[in-house]
């Protein structure tokens, strides 16, 4: 299996040819064959159209019957996984051994969203029998539950060319709600979004499903994914990347006509809470701790701890300072791509020189396309005082604020705008005290974390990986990781006054699927009597 | 109680005077006292800085106390049922009968959304335990439910001045959410809107809530409802309303720095289909039916039924024959106000004067603020070609399609927009075949009804008031009626390697309040072992 740069639309490919581009080796600094073909406008529409066509088949399609085709998907891609990584590797730069893993995740996520639709429970099936006698008036039969949304555009990303592109977990949580998915490969590694692109088509066909019910398109610039956003015909849109591409992306979908939801995960800072007792309790490990979640994958992770909150004491400057050697002596990493690396050094560099703001530590790059960490240190009133401070740098980067006191501490907490995850650090002695700061960054996370680290992210029923804009362009009302992800590529339908003939079998009497459901007010999964 | 026409603005009012106006009586033709005054800039600051000031103790407050407050203010409504049905009867021109059962139907709405935050199964609850010893890395302890969104906006609607306005649904939703509310009363009903006010303030007051807890903010223009919207503490809005008030809104909202979600339900059309067999079996009933369901609260529903799809017969030519004699001889009832009886002469005068339109039915309208049917009869080419028959006129008139064979109902379905309801009529033996149509329904509805009628919107925890754009602003992923109407106020938190002292109790592991939770994958009130 090699990628050979052509759009797969459908059951086929697009000889049309817009602007060809080829990936690019950041380790190697140079191109790699073959060249890739973006997509035409008429490529967007047939996909769509496809897609659209599929969709019915897709609603009525079950959910074991989902389910077994995201478990095909996982064996297809765990079955190439070597030729897949060894692509990816190429494309990325990053190592191998994470991107085995990513693999591995990716085809977990697949498994667990498929098993969540073919358990059902998730449908919020909910019934209300009538009861023709009641007074004033009689109460008709209402049975409800989430129905596909339509066909999905999904947007890979450029750090994680397995879990959150072409067969992510947006993709994953789309086809478990049962609607078609149109990808806009991330130009950053479209080999490797043309393989796994394939086997998705191959699962497509193994399972008997309809034509339409993928596409990838390709890309060098942005027209094709504005004009999949802007597709009359496209229901819904999921985006994992930076805030400005993000928020791109939500305005064309809400200048619409007919609006639609995107759900992008964008930026985020990530601030790390750490008091004192913490410090006095565990400085080494924190120091290893904090080094580790800050500089894995080269910083490239939305979960990178952004923001480092201490209280000033010759404690705290110590473990600043311990932090600061330990950061200094990391040896570069080969980032995604250079648009990304000068971004990076842009972006230090600028802030390198805000008034108030000194440097920390700086690790060494001589690469082309590599960058090690560049810390900062500021002091409270600064940070508040200057919000380019709180915008995101993607990259090994982070902020140190030094609050002169508690009081400041919990200023900088609510002055933070919407962020994935905020983490605290806390001694044994004084968590329990820590109700009122715990509140507030529950307020502007979607995720908070206690004597842990954001990096690292579990998918499970209860993971939340979503925040207050500009974490997430909804608002954190859903989140991009976890079971909890298929919802957004639904919406409520109610039948009134169906008899089972006319049901799905979601709604019917005897409850053939054994779903957990709401009759009259109660959960359980008996029939209806 | 009496109203005095200031806004109600926390525990105290505005004394600043914006713009005056006086509701309107619209059966007198004359207006009604006192003078009310529009909010100013400063008044819709402060109330919104109050309720931000109130959510965290909101977020905090447990789902029995927020029970008991909405079941507070469902208390005081009922006991003033007279003196505010006879205040809103004045400003609306609504019968007393229907205003009476509104009260009820709105102090019912309000217990059951308060009995539904009480219980707390919404929640969605969800603990995954840790794994420290788990290979390759250990599971860290997660655990998430929903959270109040903050400070949330509600637009009172003109057509029901106590189930969607002050105390209606949105309120009792977000209430029961954990939200603070402030209402922008419509103006139509602005005396039943202080009186209505005043009772929740009262309620706060008797249940210790904080202020903040509830604002009522005048207007006679736009200005207020538009600085609501997007003042930056504001995290959510509610609307029931016309298509352009909605769009107009959502739009705004779209564009502020941080995007909040405007929970929109607009214009419908809601589609009768009738096939064949249900006229033979029961014509009259039929013309009886929808007579009443689309001449009810001289047709002011948004549910109420705006197109009739029939197919070509001698039997469907008689039954539209005795549909219209019934409509014709309709006595005249008052609308709302003038600028809806103005709206709905021009729209039905427009809509007369359009190529393969006839007029089937016009009823006599002599007085002033007045309306009787004005129906329409033409082809589904005609339909089908021009998209002003799809448009929802506000009042007593609806268009019949006749289809020249069942192809072509399948057609005008296929073409139909998003709409809150889709009704179909079948006679016995051929309903058990209509799957095709009935799924083409349920991709244009938020409800689909057989053999019954769109108006008649029953509460309770299965319905579903909602629907693809542009019925809803958020394309039918939610619903304003029923007890997941509370969903629509709330964003996910998760809380990582937390214990039971820091965590709230709906996440301890005893699960002190017996919520319905998923742990480690399966659904139960059990404590976590």
């Amino acid at each position: 299996m090699k990628p050979d740069g052509g759009s797969l639309i459908g059951f086929g490919s697009s000889g049309l040819g817009g602007a060809p581009f080829k990936a690019f080796d950041p380790a190697r600094n140079a191109p790699i064959e073959p060249t890739f073909q973006s997509a035409t406008t008429e490529d967007v529409d047939r996909a769509v159209q496809l897609a659209a066509a599929a969709a019915p088949a897709w609603a009525r399609l079950s959910g074991p019957d989902r389910g077994k085709f995201l478990a095909a998907i996982a064996d297809k891609l765990e079955a190439r996984s070597d030729i897949l990584v060894a692509r990816a590797l190429q494309e990325t730069g990053l190592p191998e051994a994470r991107l085995k893993g990513e693999v591995a995740r990716t085809a977990g996520q697949l498994r667990l969203y498929g098993a969540t639709a073919a358990r059902g429970d998730w449908l919020d099936a909910r019934i209300e029998t009538a009861r023709p006698d009641r007074q004033p008036l009689p109460k008709p039969d209402h049975r409800s539950l989430l129905r596909p949304l339509g066909p999905v555009v999904v947007f890979g990303s450029s750090n994680f060319p397995f879990a959150y592109s072409v067969a992510g977990g947006d993709t994953a949580s789309a086809f478990a709600a049962g609607c078609p998915v149109i990808v806009k490969a991330h130009p950053a590694h479209p080999g490797t979004s043309e393989m796994v692109g394939r086997l998705i088509l191959h699962a497509v066909r193994e399972c008997g499903l309809p034509e339409g019910t993928f596409s990838l398109l390709f890309d060098a610039g942005f027209e094709v994914g504005q004009a999949l956003v802007q597709h009359p015909l496209v229901k819904g849109v999921g985006f994992t990347g930076s805030l400005k591409g993000g928020r791109a992306l939500t305005d064309l979908a809400a200048a619409r006509p007919e609006p639609i939801p995107v759900y992008a995960e964008m930026g985020s800072i990530n601030p790390v809470f750490i008091l004192p007792g913490a410090i006095a309790e565990r400085a080494a490990g924190l120091v290893e701790g904090l080094y580790a979640s800050s500089t894995v994958g080269v910083g490239q992770f939305c979960t990178n701890p952004g923001l480092i909150v201490l209280e000033r004491s010759p404690a705290a400057a110590q473990f600043v300072k311990d932090l600061a050697t330990r950061l200094a002596a990391t040896v570069e990493g080969v980032m995604l791509t250079p648009g990304i690396r000068k971004n990076f050094v842009a972006s230090t560099t600028a802030r390198a020189h805000l008034p108030g703001v000194k440097v920390l530590a700086q690790g060494n790059a001589m690469s082309m396309c590599s960058a090690a960490p560049v810390w900062f240190e500021t002091d409270a009133q600064t940070f508040l005082g200057n919000h380019a401070l709180s915008e995101e740098i993607f990259g090994p980067s982070s902020v140190v604020v030094m609050c002169q006191n508690r009081a400041e501490m919990l200023a900088v907490a609510h002055e933070l705008e919407g962020t994935l995850t905020a983490t605290l650090h806390a001694g044994a002695a004084e968590a329990p005290a820590q109700g009122e700061l715990v509140d507030v960054l529950a307020a502007k996370a979607g995720r908070v974390i206690l004597n842990g680290y954001p990096t690292g992210l579990e998918v499970s029923p209860a993971q939340v990986h979503g925040g207050p804009y500009p974490a997430t362009s909804d608002g954190g009302r859903s989140t991009s990781v976890g079971t909890r992800a298929l919802y957004r590529w639904t919406r409520l339908v109610c039948y009134q006054g169906f008899s089972d003939d006319l049901l799905p079998p979601e709604l019917q009497n005897a409850n053939p699927l054994k779903l957990l459901r709401m009759v009259n007010g109660e959960v359980s999964r008996d029939p209806v009597a």
